[in-house]
This record gives C-alpha cells, sequence and structure tokens, in this order.
C-alpha cells in the first residue's frame, strides 16, 4: 500500500465516475452529495423503502450511514443493503453517532451481520459495535484510535471487512495489515458530515478497486489531504467547507502521491 | 422573448418579492431556499400532508420536485398540488431523478395529469415523463437536449404548459415557440441542487409574469449568467456554490440585459 | 447585563463545550449544526420519537425549532421535551414560522405550557404565539419587534420564561427586565437559518449559565456581532454563510466585550 496505489484510485474514480447510493443523516445529506460530486463520482440520495432498494440496483456501490435515522432511513436501509449484498455491489457501513442510541447499535448489528465491504467509524463507535465502548457522548468520539485497534481487528477478521477508523491518525486494517495515515486536520472536526463524506468518498472508491483495504486508505488520504490543503486558506469553519470541496475537486493524482502520509504496520496475526 | 423582457422579470420579483412554497428534496432544500432568498423571494418548505396543502394558500407559486422523496413527500406533494391548481397559484413540476425509480414516474404522470405551469428538467426526466426514454442512471442526463425537443414540444401541447429542459444548451418552448438559451457553465453540475434551485427560481419568476414561457427563459437566463459569473472568480465547486448564490442576489437587470444569450427558433407547427 | 457578562459565556461555553440536542428544521439542519459546531459547542441532530427521547437524555441543552414540521417531528418533539423538563435540562422553543399553519400554532401552544426556559421567535411568530397576531406570509416577520414588546412580556411572566424576539434591534426579556441588542445586519435575513441558528447557540449559552436572561443575550450578541463582522467581508448571501460561520468561531470574548450594543431599560412593573 503506497501513495502512488492511492493516486490511482483517485484517478480511477474519476475516469468511470461511479453511481454511489448515499443512504444518509439529513444533517450531512448535502455536504455528503457535493463531496461526492466534487471528487469526481455521482451521488444518489433516496432512502425510503418503496424507492431505495429497487434504485440500488443501478448503483456501482452503497453507503449506509446511521446519523439523523429517520423512520423512512430505519426502513429503508436494512432492505437497500440486502439487494446491494444479493447484488454483489459493494458498500459501506457508517455507524454515525451510535453510542448514545440503543435503536441505532441494534440496527449497526444486524446490518454488521449481513456483511459490509468496509465499516468507517470514529474510535467510540468501533468500540461500541464491537460491545466493548460505551460509545462517546453524541457524534464525536471520546476515545483515541489506538485505543480501538483490537476492537477493529477483531470487526475485521469475524466479519471478513476492512475497518476504518477515524482520528488524529486514521487506521485501516483487514484483520491482517494495518495502516495508518497521517494526513488530515483539525479543522475536520468543526464541520458537520466531514466523516460521512468519507464514507460516500469510500464507497466511490470501492467501486474502482478490487481491493477494499486500498480504496479505503486511498479516500482517507484524498480526504485528508484536502483538510489539510483547505485548512491553510481559510479563516474558520464557514469558509473550509467550502475550501474541502473545492480541494477534493482540485487535487491532482500527482498531489495525492507527493502528499499522501501512508505507513504500513508490519502484519499483524 | 428578449434580454430585455428577462430584466423586467428580474426587476419585477425583486419588488415584489413573492412567497415561493417549495416541496423539494432533502439533498437540496437547503440550496434552493437560500438560492430563492438570495434572488429576492421568499421561500417555505414544509411538505407534510397535514400542513403543506394549507399553508400553500398563501403562496404566490409553487415548485413540486420529486428529489429525494420522502414518505411525508410522498402523500403531501399531490394533495398540495391539488390546493394550487384549484386557486390557480402557478406551479412547476420538476421530476427529479424519476429515471430508475418506477414511483416517481407514476407520481410524476399523475401531477402532470394536473397540469403544470411549467415542467422543468433535464433531457432524460423530460424523455422519460413522455414515455420515451430510459432515463440516466442517476439525477444526472444521458441524453442531449436536442434528442429531447419532441419530447418537450409533445409534452407541452398534450398539456397545454410550458417545458424547460437544462443542458449545455437550455430550450424552452410552450409547443409552439422555442427559445435556446445559451447562459450557464459546467460547473453547474458539480453542485448538488442547482436544477433544484432554478426550478425555485422560476416558480417565483411564474408569480410576476402572465408569459410562462417568458418567466421560464427569464430564471434561466438568470441562473446560467450567474453561474457564468460565479465559475469565474473560484476554485472549485465548494466556493462555486457560494459565489452562485453571491450573483443571484447581485445581478443587476443590466447584467441580465447584456448577458443573456437567448435565440428564438422559428415557430414550429 | 453588560458587554463584560456576555464575553463571560461565550468564553465559558467554548470551554465546556456542550452537548446541544437540536431538534430543527429539515431545511436549516445543516446550518444549525455548522453554526454549534463552529461556535464551540457539540450538536446531535436525532428527531425520532423512538430516538430522540432517549439520546436527549444526555444532552446539556435542547432547542426544539418547528420549522419544516416533520412527521417525525411532530412525533418527536413533544416527547423529547417532556424528558427534557423531568431531566431538568434547560430548553428553547423557536415557533419558526408557526403563523400559516395550524397544525404548528397548536404544537408551539401545548409546548409552551410544559414551560420552556427561552422562546426565540421573530416579533410576529411572538404575537401569534401570545394569541394577538396573524403571524407573517411564511417564515419572515410582517411585524416590528416593538410592537412584540407586551406580547414578550405577557409571554414572559404568564410562563416564567425568556423571550428574545429578533429583529432590526433585538428584544429579550424575562418579564421583568428588557434588554435591547443592536448587534446584527441584514443579511443575516438573506440566509436561511440564521434564526434558528441562534436558538442554538441560545441553548448552549444557556446550558453554561444560570441566568437565561444573560444566556439569552450573550447568543444574540454573539450571532449579531458575527453577522456584522461576515457582512464587512462578503459579495452577497453565499459567501456571508461561510464568512458568518468563520466569525462565529473566530470571535474572541475581547471582541464580543468590545462590539456587545446592549442596552437595558427600566424595569417594566
Amino acid at each position: 500500500m503506497s501513495g502512488l496505489d492511492c493516486a490511482a484510485v483517485v484517478e480511477r474514480m474519476r475516469r468511470r465516475a461511479p453511481l454511489v447510493h448515499c443512504l444518509t443523516a439529513a444533517v450531512s445529506m448535502n455536504l455528503v452529495a457535493d463531496a461526492t460530486l466534487a471528487a469526481g463520482a455521482r451521488p444518489m440520495m433516496t432512502e425510503t423503502q418503496q424507492e431505495a432498494p429497487f434504485v440500488v440496483r443501478r448503483a456501482d456501490a452503497l453507503l449506509a450511514n446511521l446519523g439523523t435515522l429517520s423512520t423512512d432511513g430505519m426502513a429503508g436501509i436494512p432492505a437497500t443493503v440486502r439487494v446491494a449484498v444479493e447484488r454483489g455491489i459493494p458498500w459501506v457501513l457508517d455507524p454515525a453517532a451510535i453510542g448514545p442510541s440503543p435503536v441505532r447499535i441494534e440496527l449497526a448489528r444486524e446490518l454488521l451481520a449481513v456483511g459490509p465491504t468496509l465499516v468507517r467509524a470514529n474510535a467510540s463507535e468501533v468500540l461500541v459495535l464491537a460491545g466493548v465502548g460505551a460509545g462517546g457522548r453524541g457524534a464525536d468520539a471520546s476515545d483515541r484510535v489506538d485505543a480501538a485497534l483490537p476492537a477493529a481487528l477483531d470487526l475485521a477478521r469475524r466479519h471478513g471487512c476492512v475497518v476504518a477508523v477515524s482520528g488524529e491518525v486514521d487506521l485501516v486494517t483487514d484483520g491482517t495489515h494495518v495502516v495508518q495515515v497521517a494526513n488530515g486536520h483539525l479543522m475536520l472536526t468543526r464541520v458537520t458530515g466531514t466523516g460521512c463524506a468519507l464514507g460516500a468518498l469510500s464507497a466511490a472508491c470501492l467501486a474502482v478497486s478490487d481491493e477494499p483495504l486500498e480504496a479505503a486508505v486511498a479516500a482517507t488520504v484524498w480526504m485528508g489531504l484536502a483538510g489539510q490543503q483547505a485548512a491553510g486558506r481559510v479563516r474558520g469553519p464557514g469558509s473550509f467547507r467550502a475550501a474541502l470541496l473545492d480541494e477534493l475537486y482540485a487535487l491532482t493524482p500527482e498531489e495525492i502521491l507527493a502528499g499522501a502520509r501512508i505507513q504500513t504496520a508490519q502484519e499483524i496475526r
């Protein structure tokens, strides 16, 4: 796993412009769609049980994010995920803010059992999903990324998926390899939905890569580097949000290659 | 139909500040409301069956956009449209992303039968609505505007409405006259909801014009020109979104007149 | 009540970063969350009856805003408010755009009877809530702030709450004291949801102050001053929205102190 692999995924994603079905929090829906479009993929956002399981059949990848879970989403998300799995469409589970909500924990575990291609979450959410954490108080993480490594490895092995843990240094694992990504900026935590947008970007990358680990790392580097670049030119989180989308759009594969801060830890057995 | 007519509509819309009831996709709701406000009209956004059919009675125009169709919208949209029609309130049908969704196709055709003042859509959506296209894969158009002209003429004649088709060169027809608008910029396709916002702006213009063709052309020129101006000053789609709203707000009738690129084709019989 | 008190509230809010549960209009949800984050608090947005009454138990304050009222919100809002009241969590009632909607008026009065800590609204909404106004036509106020003073005093006294009325000069009263805040800028009316965001900011300030009057004035000054600063550097409402968030984030307690334009009227008996 190298910066070169990341750059190749980015280039391929923009060339193929995959259709990404995003089931996501109402609060971040607009940023998720705009980030997906800015990066070069095509978002599709509908979530009702009547429409979503049908529409997903045309998608190249699916994001199932549990943030701001509506009644429509409660019914539509599991039905849509089931169709994606049947058809072999890669999908991302983002158990956003599950900590304080038993309803959401139950739904996240039900979805986990169906077999996501990738789980993307912060440290607290990973701990709750693995059944070992209290879960933060809101949408933010109160646990360190390091502390979530055993839980991430465990989830990846038990469910045959990749797990990406967001934090100061991000961590991506398939249960054997552990990749650390040191791109990113604190300002990303001051805008609602940047994690959700990373979920959608990850789904878009999964659509053009046969290696989920590679796709997840590429998306993490892309978003992190966009955040770094954006943070250098802004006064605060309002202009950062716009600059982040600009960078997702403007970053070249060469810049991805030059800026990627990836470290592959020794394989863990 | 000339740039002078467009400038007059813009001036009148700002002076009267019509109340525009917007039933629209959750994903674009914020941009639609902000664009409506920026341009000088006043948006109203509620969609439940309990509220919307009552509230619409105070509106000067209505937008019925089928994007991200929720369970609330499924029930509320047709009920609200019916009240608007009874009371002679002009209304816009935007069959957003109907292609992949049988539920949405059925609802769009039901609404079409009620008689919209204006249908605003991309080429693929117009073809599906007219029953002759496969409909693109997501929210984007996979068909050319030219290819949708016969379908647009047919819809306009059968339903006595104006049809506005978005694309590289936009096309607006009442079934007899065909107006081409060459304003716009590719960056408009990189921000979610600019088409939805054009629907709301069209509704606001319908509220202050007795000529639906004129209103639709004026809104198309206004949005297109705002996009052109905005694109010149930005790095990517994030800052473009903000600049687009700035231009909808700042463009003067004189600039509309100077920048309008309208061509009226020979009448078609 | 002085600029010094406001500065102290701002400083304390950022230090404690309270968790604010925001039940708010779909159209403004993203701005509300981003403004809350930018200012230094932590937003939590879920609204279903299944989740929200449970999740609110972890919150430090609650906003109940009735804008774009969904079926989920109709059921979830009163259930969540009840839990907040039982647990002594301070809460803000924002009867957004109640004027044209009997459903919303009924819900607002039901919530008012439960006893909000603060009612935040424009003049027209205050008049409708007090049962003496026709309510504007949409989300905007058609009545002057002065004209709403008797209604605001009446509401504050009958329900033992603070009432904050937004307008050209804002007015905050606990039924005895009347504080006028002359911060703010007209551009705040050209962006959807700035009033909703003020509601969330007020809730965040209530979480760190034992004096609801002080908290409401501090939030009003903070938002108003951010609007003034932002308006000086932008071309229109699109860039204003971003700049407003930047200023909520960047304004220092010293700037709050220097910029606050507060006037305490003689006590009213």
